[in-house]
């Protein structure tokens, strides 16, 4: 498989976004969250994407010319319309904006809409809490999980995503898809013709299944079962009531060129750390260190960094088949 | 067993209290709150914590005659010293103050510190959400889960609450403690010489146990196992780092009277839900009524309510042993 720089790895997926209509502005956008992705060994929300995205640009599913339209609503609150365009930008729209929001009133938060897939939620939280900020992102997805007892995908695997900063170290982060497990599992036990284990999927009568088949056609079940079904809903509520945006049932799939743009939405809170006056970061280093002193656990994220880390040293796996398929677009 | 009116139920509450050195206003709060547990079937949180609050008020584990100390620390951000008295009344003085807050700045948060058990973490955000605000609580909690991997209690049950307002129709409100069943199933199965099904707890060397004895010197597994422990951390960080609060592990029990006071604390964070212009409590009615219509699903919190008229229509069953208990004290 060849080996692509971090920025040769950015530069095959900008320049593939910018041959299917999409400025150069929010290519370089978008190539940088793929890559970081990859980096980070979140191939899910990797390179992978980067042809579906091309293609929904081309076919306008996306519109890769839109720039994110940024209102002040409150002295805390920002709108951004992410106008069919990548979530990317509009996220990175909010988290330019808010700090400085936060630091006069405490808290801030803004509600994305029209928006598109988030990608990583851990890595906006992320760069806010390097920047000594508390933040929490919720995102709503197309969808995927049922209300409990239901059989219809009323809700999405819906991520959560927090991070902290720490005294001398990267921040605390994170990031909860809300589904047992990735689709992405399911996918590839039907591609092997395997079963899959009871208690990942259901069928689209609601039905436990260990047919992948039958999985794809119904709902994810969500970590934590009828508990984590709730946290679903309180995301949806989150990033789609409250921001306007589309239900995960009126959400258009991520994953192909067909439909009309998704639309859905982020809701993301950001709180200035030092507001409430107590050594708030001093105190996220010492629940650090407790986690740290215990034998067998560590602190979530540590992999991301490790993986990071490998990636900028000796660069990224690239398959032939992934660079074939942007150079066709 | 006896039945009591509510009005009664909240007198024998709060005459226990005033008894154990816990002022008049103190006393009507946390006797209105606990019979508001009792009342919406949630026990645990209901009159059976009178005799422990009482004796630890008696001794000054939690002070009875405390007045939370309120301060505006930027125009979204509200800092609550619980003094170490009841949390209700820091709650409550927090709920008061954040809807003006939130109106002017789009969302606002009140950090509570040196605080107490919190009772039912959907009743604050249910009574705001009523008020047309969409409103989230992180409480932490005396030690109960390790770190996934690890065997030391670093995080509590840790509540997450979330409510949104309706159209016309009471609110959604989401509960959730963090632990997979209640500590109180595991005492149960003690009691009665039972196994605990596997799962459900680790010993004190950080292994799964059926043992309930084993149990109750170990700690709790959270729903969803590895994704739950760290949504427990995250509300560690929020409900005790943020606020300058104990973490668990350094908050004494809130169920007998001996040691320091636990000092825990409480995040709420409430958003306006126009500020962002979308109509977004139209939008939360849509949803509920696509719950609606499947055919065995329903919102979180309905039980609750159902308790509650019953229990308004036909008062409260209250032990002997209860009411002599707190008689004695």
């Amino acid at each position: 498989m060849p080996t692509l720089s971090i920025a040769d790895a950015q530069a095959l997926v900008a320049q593939t976004l910018m041959r299917c209509r999409t400025s150069e502005t929010n290519a370089r956008i978008v190539a940088h969250e793929l890559v970081a992705a990859e980096a980070d060994g979140l191939k899910g929300h990797g390179l992978s994407r980067a042809p579906t995205y091309a293609a929904q640009a081309k076919v306008g599913k996306v519109d890769g010319m839109a720039t994110p339209h940024v209102e002040t609503r409150r002295a805390g609150a920002l709108l951004v319309d992410a106008a069919h365009g990548f979530a990317y930008p509009a996220i990175a729209a909010a988290a330019a904006a808010l700090p400085d929001m936060a630091r006069q009133c405490g808290v801030a938060a803004a509600a994305i809409r029209r928006s598109h897939h988030c990608g990583v939620a851990g890595h906006p939280v992320e760069r806010l809490a390097a920047a000594g900020f508390v933040a929490l992102m919720f995102a709503n997805t197309p969808a995927a999980i049922a209300p409990w007892g239901g059989s219809r995908g009323l809700f999405g695997t819906n991520p959560i995503a927090f991070a902290c900063p720490l005294p001398d170290a990267p921040p605390i982060v994170v990031d909860l898809s809300l589904s047992k497990v990735a689709r992405g599992n399911i996918l590839m036990a039907q591609q092997k013709g395997e079963p899959i284990p009871t208690g990942w999927a259901l069928d689209s009568a609601g039905r436990e299944t260990t047919d992948a088949r039958a999985a794809l056609a119904g709902t994810m079940v969500p970590f934590g079962d009828a508990k984590g079904t709730v946290l679903a809903l309180m995301v949806e509520l989150l990033a789609a009531g409250l921001t306007g945006a589309n239900f995960a049932s009126e959400a258009s799939s991520f994953l192909d060129a067909q439909g009309p743009p998704p639309g859905t939405g982020q809701l993301l809170i950001v709180l200035d750390a030092s507001a409430w006056g107590a050594d708030a970061i001093t105190r996220f280093g010492a629940l650090a260190q407790m986690i740290g002193q215990e034998a067998n656990a560590r602190l979530p994220g540590v992999r991301r960094l490790e993986n990071r880390a490998k990636a900028a040293r000796d660069g990224l796996a690239v398959s032939e088949a992934l660079i074939a398929e942007c150079a066709k677009l």
